[in-house]
């Protein structure tokens, strides 16, 4: 049956400095790297065998796919990257300090960007410093400015019913590897989340969400493989 | 224009323990996987942009091709795994000790296994511990029970052919994380070594080799990015 596998990516370098990542490649700390490859070997551990694994084109979540298929003994599984996984866009608040950022706009108006699902932050500016546009990863792409939660799903809908569903409908286990945005619009997805419940759903990093789905790719079982560090999941409905 | 960077993967704990490894999934040593990091590393020094990364189904082979990708910034380069970029399959000697096979086959016979062109080792005994034919990476696959440099080579052509030629001739800057032998067959076929001639080049590990070709494919520069480790090259006819 489908088998879908969830591994948000652990610490990464701007986690530690408190700063609003969204796109900016930064990588993984050496903590960052332990949890990945942990990830993995409870994924070995729990016997489960990977056909596909996809991941965005953000530096810390595809290490952390490396590092999960070789901590479950998998490293030949194939890789997909697409930057429809990324984490939500931050908009003009990319590369901000938090604390800085809520003295400035005041912790409520950071509270709403942070936590509502459909306001997002202003746009980043044309002369931004990390302007993507000119990346080569997104040669082609119609980029977003900014994001709310809402449009991040947006954006991942149709990469999931185009690219990820179809391997499930044809009963494969797909491991994938991203962000808490990209995730949580997935988990929303399938479990037909309401809008103002979703940003309350936390998915802990580096502890692999095991989602069991019919052949209609609705979920019939849940479970985080490390249940000592689970958060609560949405109801199977 | 086209150009071809070709990586050979570093220490191996089998190249430790002195064993024929061929198809084993034996994975790299720590000095291994800093030879690919700093692979990666001039790769990025030489400014060389990576479209597409192959590699072979084997972990250490894989890893290197992740090791040198992160090395040169590029993690997000899609990436492409097949078993016919795999090692040589060493038949029957298989998980040997190279010194104990010598003893016990004289250093003669082991040698042609090793450096002939065209004489296979004995075939993979049904029983072997090393079967690898139900291994789910080479599901669907027609396998060999043992290969000598021009079958590994007849595996590896259509695969050049068929996956890695036609994004050279769009263009394409392309990576090929491999292994001693069929690195080997992909220099043969494109600088036509002659068969007595190609068990002579030797691929250092680690240093990737920079080939520069026409719109036909017909190489017209070659250099190994670490100057000081290189090692000669075919002509370029």
């Amino acid at each position: 049956m489908p088998t879908l596998i969830l591994l948000r990516h652990g610490q990464s370098q701007w986690n530690l400095e408190d700063k609003f990542t969204g796109w900016v490649d930064v990588d993984l700390t050496p903590q960052g790297e332990v949890e990945a490859a942990k990830g993995g070997a409870l994924i070995k551990a729990a016997g489960l065998a990977i056909d596909t694994c996809f991941t965005s084109v953000l530096t810390r979540a595809i290490r952390t796919s490396w590092l999960a298929l070789w901590g479950a003994g998998q490293t030949f599984v194939p890789e997909i990257k697409d930057w429809r996984l990324n984490e939500r866009h931050y908009g003009g608040l990319t590369g901000l300090n938090k604390t800085e950022t809520a003295a400035k706009h005041g912790a409520d108006q950071v509270k709403i960007w942070r936590r509502s699902y459909d306001i997002p932050p202003p746009e980043m500016a044309p002369d931004s410093a990390f302007d993507f546009s000119r990346d080569r990863r997104y040669a082609g792409a119609v980029l977003p400015r900014t994001e709310s939660l809402k449009t991040t799903l947006e954006r991942v809908q149709p990469y999931w019913e185009g690219e990820i569903a179809p391997r499930l409908a044809a009963g494969q286990t797909v491991l994938v590897a991203a962000h808490g945005n990209s995730l949580r619009a997935i988990v929303k997805l399938l479990f037909a989340v309401a809008d103002d419940a979703i940003v309350g759903v936390e998915i802990p990093t580096g502890n692999p969400l095991v989602v069991e789905l019919d052949r209609a790719l609705k979920p019939t079982a849940a479970r985080y493989l490390d249940a000592d560090r689970a958060q609560a999941l949405p109801s199977l409905g």
